[in-house]
This record gives C-alpha cells, structure tokens and sequence, in this order.
C-alpha cells in the first residue's frame, strides 16, 4: 500500500483547496484570460465548421462564408449585449441557472442546469478534439490517432483536475494573450501583405476544386437554405463560453459588475476582430476546406481526387502567411491555438464541480456534491466528466465536425432561458422601482434582453431544425435524461423534507428508560470494551446476549463469562437452524414489545482492521444485524470499535488523505 | 419489486432448512442409495475411460481391459476395506479432512480439503458431462450440443438447490436401485445369450478397426508401459465418490459404524461386479472405443476413415444385448445411467457447502460460512461451485475424457493422507490400549490402512506422473491456490484471536464518564428522535454539534434550535473549506484529548429508506464520520435510525425473506 499511495502522491499531488482561488480577486487584465479562453478559443474552430458545412454547396458554398461570418458576428455582439444586462442584475455570479430558476420557476432552471452540464461535457470534447485537429498542423503524425491523443489529453487534464491544480492567472493569461495577440498579428500581415504590398497569397487549399460526392453540382433554392442554415448554426459554437463571465463576476475586483461589463465587451470585440479577421483571410487565400463525413472530396488541378481533408484554417492561415519568410510565426500561431483549446476544456473541469454543487444546495444532485471540500464527491465529478467525454471523443472519433451537431443546441437554450429570465427580472423590478433616471435604464436593459431572448430564440429555432437529424437529438436526449434524474433527485428531497419536518404535533416525548443488549459472540477484548462502555451509560438493565449456534462454543463462552465475572447476566439465545441475525432480532423486537415506553440500545463490538478484504472476514454477522435493526423503532445501534494493530496504517492514510485534502 | 421477488420465490420456492435431513436416521437400503450414487455412477464412465485410453496401443491395446479393470478392482477393495476402517474409529462424520487433520497436523488437513473442495467441482463437471454423453444414445441430436446441454444440466441443479429441495430418500432410491438393476441385468442378459445360448453379440464398433494418427502401429516398451499406466489411472475414477459414507456416518441407523461398514462393504461388492461384468462384456462384444481427443481413428471394413466417436460402452452394450429383442430394455439401460450421474452431481451440491461449513468452523473460510442458517452463506457456496463447474465444462467442451485427467489427483490425494492419518491413528491409540482383544483388532486395522496407504499412495504417483501433463497440473494449481487461500485466511484469524485474547492483564477499567455528542446537520425529526434516545442515556455532558457549510444554512439551524429549545448547547464549528467530515471528527478528537478518562458516544441520526438508490442520496456523510470514528479509541457511534415511509416495504420484504428460511 505505501507504494500505491507513493505513486498516487505522484500523480495527483497534494491536494489543494479550489476554493481558494476566489480569494484573490482579478483585477480586468487577468479576469479577461481566465473567463474568456473558452469563448476566445472557439473562434480556433468556428470559421473551420462554417466553411465545411459550405463546401456542401460546392465551390459556390465558400463565397457565403462573409455573410455567415457577419451573421454570426451580430449574433455575438447582441449575445454580449444581454450578458452586460445580466452582471449588473446579478453579480452574485449564478449565471443563467440562477436567472432561470428565480424569474422563471424551478423547471426552466432545471432545463438549464441540464444544458449546461450536457454542454460541459461538450466542450471537452469538442475542444480537445479542435486542439488535436490545430496540432496536427505542426505534427502530421499525429492523422490516424486523432481520437486515442484525445483520449491522453483528457485524461491528462484530469489527473492534473484531481491534482487540484491552482490555475494561477499566469497560467491562463500567458496562452490566452499569446493567442490573442498571434491571430491579430496574424490576420494583420496576410490583410498587409495582399493589400499593401500586393502579393499573391494562396493557401494550400487553393487550388483544390470541391466535389460532392453525390456529384450534384448546382444547390439552389432551399437545398441552399438548408446548407447555409447549417453553416450558421455551426458558426454559432463561436459563441460557446461567453457566458463563463456572468458566473464569475464574484470573482472580479469592485466595482465588480461594471468590470465583468467591460471585460464582456472587451471580449465581444475580440471576438468578433478575430472571426471576422480569419475568414476574410480564409476568404482572400482561397482556403477550401472539406470534412471526409460530409460527403464531399477535392479534386486536383490535373484531376485527380484527394478524399483526405486539409488541415484547419488556422493551420493553412499560419502557413501561408509565416512559412515563406519567417517560420517561426506559424509554430507559434499553432502552439498556441492548441493550448488555448486545452485551456478551454480545462475550464469545464473547474465548471462543473461548481455547476454540481449549486444543484446539490438545490436538492437536484445528491447532497454530498455540496462540500466541496468532500475529495470524493469532487473527485467523482470530474472522473464522470471525463469518462463521458472521453465516451464521446471515441465515438465521434475526434471528429470537430460531428461533435459540433450536438454542441450547440444546449449553449442556445440556456442562452434564450436566460435572456427571457432576464426580461422577466426587468418587468417585476419595473413595478416596485420608482425613481425615473432607474426606470429609463431597466426599461433599456429589457429592450436589449428582450432583443437578446429573440435573437437566441431564432437562432435555436434554427439550430434545431437545421441540426436536430445530424446528431442534435442526442444532445437532447442526454439533456431530457440529465432533467429527469435531477427532477427525480429533487422530489425525492422534497417528499423526505416533508415527512421529517417538525411540526408543532411532532412526537418529543423522551423514553423513559433504557434497556442495553450486549451482543456477545465470543469473549475477548472486544466484547469485554463494549460491556465497558455500555455499562458507563449507566442504563436501566443491561443484558448480554449470545446465540448458541454451535454447543462446544456456546460452552466455552458461558466458561469464560462466568470466570471474568463481568456482574452482568449473559442470555442464551438457541438457533435450530445455526443462524445468529433471526434469532437475535426476535429477542430484541420482544425486548421492544414488553418495554414499548422505553428505547433499546443495542451495542455491537466491531473490529476496525486495515484492509478491505479483512473487512470481508469480520464484521459480516454486525453488518446484517445492524441493517435489520435499523428497521426496528425505538432501536438505536452503538458500534464500539476494537481497533487491531493493522488499523493503524489505514488509520494513518486517511489522515494523510485529510491533510492533504486541508493543507494547500 | 413485487413482480421479482414472485419470480425468485417461483424458481426458488420456500428455503427448507438443510439440516432437517440428518434429522432422520437411514436405514441400510435407504442409506445405500443416498451415500453410494456417486460412488456407483463412476462405473458409467470409468470402463470406456479404461478403453478410450487403450485405443492409444491400436487395436491390440484392447486386449489389455481385462488386466486394467482387475488392477482397479483391486484398488477398490482395498480403499473398501480401510475405510471400514474408519468409519469405526471417526463414527463422527469428518471423513478424511478430519482423519488428516488430528493426526498429521493442520497442514495436512488442509491439503485434503484443498483438494476436496477442487474435486467437488469436478464431480460436477464430470459427471454431468458423462450423464449427456450417455443421453446422447438415445437422443442423437445433442451432438455437437454437449457442453451447453451440460450447462443447462446443471443450472437446472443450482436452481433446484438454492429452492433447498429435501431430497428425500425415494428420490435417490428409486433411479440408483434400477441403473444397479438394469447394470446387473443387462451383464447377466449379455452373458447368458452369449454363453449359454451360443449367439454372437457384436457391439456396433466391433467391425471398426482403430488405427493412430500419426500411423504408429506396434506400440510396445516403455510407450506400452505409459498407456496402460494412463489407462489404470483413468480407471481409478471409478474410486471417486467412495470416500462419501465415511462423511456420513452420523446419519446412519444404529449402530452406525457397524451400519455405515456393512454398506461400504456392499458398495465395493457392487462396483467392482459391475466394473468388472461391463468390461468383460465389453471386451466379448468387442467395443473399440476412441475419442477424438486422443489422436485415434476408426477404419471401416471398406477402408473408409470415421473420426467422430462412438456412443459410451454403456449405450453400446445395452444396444447390441436389448435392441434385437426388448427395446425398453435399451432406454431403461441409458436413462437409468443419465439419471445416477446427474444424482452424483447433485450430492457435490450438498457436499460442497457441509465441507465448507466445517472449515469456516476451522477458521479457514469466512466465519459467516458456518452459520448454514444464513441464507446468502449457503447460497454463495452452491453459486461458486457451479460457476466453476460451467467454466470447466465450457472450457473442456463437456468432454470426460478431457476432464478426467484432472479428476482422479485430488481423490488419490485424499485418499493418501486418509490412511496414512489412520495408519497414525492406530499407533497413537495403540500406545494406551491395554486389553489384549482390542490390540489385536487395532493392530488388524492398523495393517489393513497401511496397505489402503501404500496402494493409494502407489496409485496417486502413477495417476501424478502418467496424468501431470494431461491437465493433472491444472488441479493441482487449483488445489495449491486454494490451499494459499485458506492458510492465509486461517494465519488471520488466528492472529487476531490472539490479539484480541482476554488475560489477566488486559485492561478492564470503566470509563468514568460519557460525554455524547449528537450530530446535527438539520433540525427536523431525525434529529429530534437522536435528541430523545441520547438525552435517555443520561451523558455526563451532552452537546449537539453541526458544521457550517452553508451561511445561510447554519442561521436557519440555529433559528430553529432556539425555537425548538432543547435545552442542549448547540455548538458551530466553522468549516473554511466547506467539508463537515474533518472539522467533526477534530472536534470528537479534542474532546477525548480533554478527557482522556471518559468515552466519547457520538450520537448520528440515519434515514432508513427504502430503495438502493435512495441509500445514494441520504447518509452519505454519516457513513464516512462513522468510518473514520471508528479509528478512534474511546468513541462510540450510535446510529439512531429513523424509519422513512418508503421503508415499510423493503422491512416487508425482509420479514418475509427471513420467514421463508425459517419455514420448511
């Protein structure tokens, strides 16, 4: 065992407390990359999954990616918008399941915790699997096993989760600037150098004509619609993530709300710059970029056909723009796209213990997910985290494309819940709020909303119609599940609430006295420490009691009691049937019938051993004893604990796991 | 629920309490019947083992079936004899487990009843195996079926023992009385019509030369020497079973050992003429048996090669003495056969858990095994044996021939240490015996043993050196893992009995005082019964303790608490990292620091639900503070359980479990 705990040490380290994480507030240049690396980093796959779903259309779909790109575009910006409206309304930092649950009621919240906690699920797969995609850009070894180098990298981030890693605002900020900062650069010198300077920059896609497979060739009409629909729809996963501010908002330095806005904006902008920027450069070098699974493939200029696909846009960007003059500039655009992904996916590991224990305060999810200082119930959110993304990324074999149909519908419903909570939150605020310069306000914040709610509303209208057959419907089936377990969970709560809540009638009445039962199955220091603590309470009688299930022992017990001489009388229970639990039972429930006043303390000496296979060999006959007793009124039940040597090491290493777990 | 345990109680019926049966003594014809079914079923397959393993030699090793089944014979007697033997001195009913225990020493006690145990099992397997290859002479569509069929077999066994059926006396009289009958019959029949009527009675493989694979013809020397040294080794499996009435004496009508004798005595008369007339019958219709297995073929009088195997020599000779004639004769003949196998396999159900009993008594298996009263004991024992017996019999492909070779070691081995023990056993005795008569008869006994010694112990290296290859190794891996087992269990036991032993100088101080502490995580009815019952108690000091996880929480508790007024302090103890598991017990942990006198009882109030799942959401933090508490010396832990309404069922349901194992 000091081995295993030895290499366990190694890999998951002291663990530190992730609540202290909240103790330091950001100030706007640190919050930016921690909160807005999930939504910054999804602008790493929009412009890819936009372009594939056009290269349905053929090489006609590609002239429409300027106008996706701006209609996603607005949809961020007015998305921004709302979440400006929803910091200062609620700094505490409860996102849009607190929005939700208190304007809208407890199953509009449900539906959003459902969403989000599919969509955490979501984003580490969908950003690993994009970061996997990005890095194959630089280590073409990788084609082939993109799913398996997922699968390390999500088990990576988990032991590093278990660890308990403090996140320091360098860690995030140093990849999110880098990233940030290389894209803009980036897109700079590619606008630079076509405009300017007037070069030719063409991507190595450029010169690759896209077929469908089908060999249809001119889309029209709403086969058209229907593409550009998609293209949208996938566009919009550069969405994901803006909401990460709204629940951090506690964490900002004051004035909190109006830096959670500012930072919001900052992001919108960022945001926007940079899809923008890349597709119009997509655009200008000619990237074509295709997805085996689509049903498309290229063709080449002498016409051959080329079923694999390119690598992502910011690869063929990275590329065209650095390789010829200064190399270096595509590693770093690719590194860094990378790591931000990894980072995004990092996030939701940190997410959903925090989503899980608001529901455990809220009686959706078992209580225990509440203290999260509790390792086990923490540690068990992010190995079921992880195992369901993992589950993912292997069946969808890594591919971005395929995991983005599901994606986006549970970003867009929580989005809408929230915005309409949010309308609903101005309304009711509106008919108590008096002073006018307030009103003109909140009557603003409920135009923006309102629009918001539309807007998200449209947009998951067509998200759904457009995507529900590609995969969409599974997202909802989970989403439906997840909803269901929670509402089981909460109404289970709620029914025991009901049944254990004091009332004024409520039973106080003290039992009168105490009858004790030793059960004494040999005679030895456990038995003779639980007649020593049940004789020290001292109760109204006191009884051993041994079941005879086989004579020589029964004999030798009786020997031996009478020669310790313990003043207690030992009663001998027969068992026809060599069976201890009926038989003693039976006694107590009579014990019980013939004293119905008073309340039965029976006391059962356990050994505590040090493994879990001893636990195998002792204790069975107490345990299902136990469990029957249990049943019983006016019944309760003292283990006294006889602790043999080989505790000790298992009694050590629950105390280094409490150290560990308080230290840090 | 309802609906399964309807299903459970349908296939499993009332549990009838296994002990009744020894409650009524057999008489000699009913005792036969029931300790000797094993013992006589092995004549079904030992004569075609004996040929099958001769067909090695071609068709001259045939020749060699009357010496081999003489050689076993012989065997026979001998192991008859000393066991006569000692059924007189261990009237009790330990058989050769017990012999070897008190006179060689727990460790060779323990080799016999690691090699027991394996050969339950294979009782099992083999017998159940031969009992379908028997059905299949007169249902040939069970080709190529035989290892599923088995396994059907001996579910059907597992189902009717977990019912508990009383196999009544009649049950097992009945189908061992007519195979006995139709064995002797049908031999008396074939020797009649060949000898006093003249006719030529010729076996279906009589014209069916068998020839080699690999085209070897004239086997002689040491390669004669090893096939017929196998082939006596396969034949021995006639002996298994034998070794039953020396287990069974207590059941016997008095005077037992004398009763229990005079079977043991028919018993070998009976085997060895029934071993003995099939073979000879066998070799006068001339039965040419192979077996796929061993690298033979037949050739046909036109030259054709047939590779698939013949039916057994049972089937053959009831073909070839009843078919022209008086066909029932035949269906009779195999029914009879198939039924006394399946019996054989039946009695390693009831066999294997009575042994088991016997070592958790010994301290060599988990203790709750003893108690046979305890259903799920009982239960697990009769799953794990047939588990077992269908992972050999898929394995092997329900083949006998296959199996056998693991067979034969472990009772060889048993048989050994059995005599030797009573070779020692006689000496011991010997040594305080003064009456001349008596010496004399001890002395008589003592040379008959060691005779049953020396041959078995001869046999048991022939079976190990000519067997070890064949698969004997796999049962003595078995044997060896189980013996490792068992040791390790008993060095356990042992260690903790001395650990925990009462003597004089152990410590029998009473704690002064009882300081009880009461968790307190809501104040609703639960928590208001674990007030009541530890206020009965009367503590020294009595405090209620709750964590404060949640702010808004703890006020509401101590608003509460104040309302209720209890009359009991309520202490808060702060908890940074919102865990309530490590600040209790550092609490509980000062508090006996400070009186280092005294007990500490901590009183913690449990939900009693209903269901598995409703366990997940309630006592979940309960359950690891009572974990770590018991660490600790000098605590305590009373769970005050409180009785959900969801509980009633699961209580029903219990009730009704223990009725019915009480019942019957």
């Amino acid at each position: 065992m000091k081995i295993f705990s030895g290499i366990k040490r190694l890999l998951f380290g002291r663990r530190l407390a992730n609540a202290q994480m909240g103790e330091t507030l950001l100030p706007k240049r640190i919050a930016l990359p921690v909160f807005a690396s999930d939504a910054l980093s999804s602008v790493a796959y929009a412009p890819d999954e936009i372009l594939i779903t056009l290269s349905l259309a053929g090489m006609a779909g590609f002239i429409f990616s300027w106008e996706i790109g701006l209609a996603v575009g607005v949809v961020v910006a007015v998305v921004v918008m709302s979440y400006r409206q929803t910091v200062y309304a609620y700094p505490s930092g409860g996102g849009d399941y607190e929005v939700a649950k208190e304007n809208l009621g407890r199953f509009a919240g449900l539906t959003v915790a459902s969403s989000l906690m599919v969509d955490y699920v979501l984003t580490v797969a969908v950003s690993v699997s994009a970061g996997v995609i990005n890095a194959k850009a630089m280590l073409p070894f990788l084609q082939d096993h993109e799913a398996w180098t997922a699968v390390v990298v999500i088990v990576f981030l988990t032991i590093m989760n278990l660890r308990g890693v403090r996140e320091s605002g360098a860690a995030f900020a140093i990849p999110t600037y880098v990233f940030m900062a290389s894209m803009i650069v980036m897109v700079a010198i590619g606008l630079f150098r076509i405009f300017a300077l007037d070069q030719t920059l063409l991507s190595e896609t450029a010169n690759l004509t896209v077929v469908r497979e089908d060999g249809v060739e001119n889309i029209a009409g709403w086969a058209l619609v229907a593409i550009l629909a998609r293209a949208f729809s996938s566009g919009c996963a550069a969405l994901t993530g803006v909401e990460a501010i709204s629940n951090g908002v506690p964490a900002f330095k004051p004035p909190k709300s109006r830096n959670a806005s500012r930072v919001l904006g900052m992001l919108g902008v960022l945001a926007i710059t940079m899809l923008l920027g890349i597709i119009a450069l997509a655009n200008l070098t000619k990237v074509h970029l295709i997805d085996e699974l689509t049903g498309t493939h290229y063709v080449d200029e002498v016409g051959n056909t080329i079923h694999s696909a390119a690598t992502t846009v910011t690869g063929q960007l990275a590329r065209v723009v650095f390789m010829d003059w200064f190399e270096p500039g595509f590693y770093v655009v690719v590194t860094a796209t990378m790591l931000i992904l990894f980072l995004a996916a990092n996030t939701a590991f940190n997410g959903f213990p925090s989503l899980a224990s608001i529901l455990a305060r809220d009686g959706y999810l078992p209580r225990q997910l509440h203290t999260r200082g509790d390792r086990l119930a923490f540690s068990n959110g992010i190995v079921m985290l992880a195992a369901a993304a993992i589950a993912l990324v292997l069946i969808f074999n890594a591919s971005v494309t395929a995991l983005i149909q599901l994606y986006v519908v549970g970003v867009f419903i929580s989005f809408t819940l929230g915005q309409i909570g949010m309308v609903k939150h101005w309304t009711t605020a509106l008919k108590t709020e008096q002073e006018p310069e307030k009103r003109t306000k909140m009557k603003r914040s409920r135009v923006i909303n309102f629009v918001g709610a539309t807007l998200t509303g449209i947009v998951l209208v067509i998200v759904l119609i457009s995507k529900f057959t590609h995969g969409a419907y599974l997202a909802i089936v989970a989403m439906g599940v997840t909803f269901a377990l929670m509402l089981a969970i909460s109404n289970h709560y709620l029914a025991v609430e009901r049944e254990v809540a004091l009332t004024p009638d409520s039973d106080r009445a003290l039992p009168s006295r105490v009858r004790s039962v030793i059960l004494v199955q040999q005679v030895n220091l456990p038995t003779v420490k639980a007649i020593a603590f049940a004789r020290a309470t001292r109760p109204t009688t006191l009884t051993a009691v041994t079941v005879a299930i086989d004579d020589d022992q029964v004999e030798q017990i009786i020997d031996q009691w009478e020669a310790e001489d313990f003043g207690i009388p030992l009663k001998v229970i027969a068992s026809p049937y060599r069976e201890i639990t009926g038989p003693f039972i039976k006694y107590v429930a009579k014990l019980r019938t013939e004293n119905p006043r008073d309340v039965v303390s029976v006391y059962i000496p356990e050994f505590v051993v040090g493994h879990w296979w001893e636990q195998l060999l002792h204790n069975q006959t107490a345990l299902v004893i136990r469990t029957r007793l249990h049943f019983m009124q006016g019944v309760m039940v003292t283990s006294v604990p006889y602790q043999l040597k080989s505790s000790d090491a298992r009694k050590e290493r629950a105390k280094e796991a409490a150290r560990r777990q308080v230290r840090g």
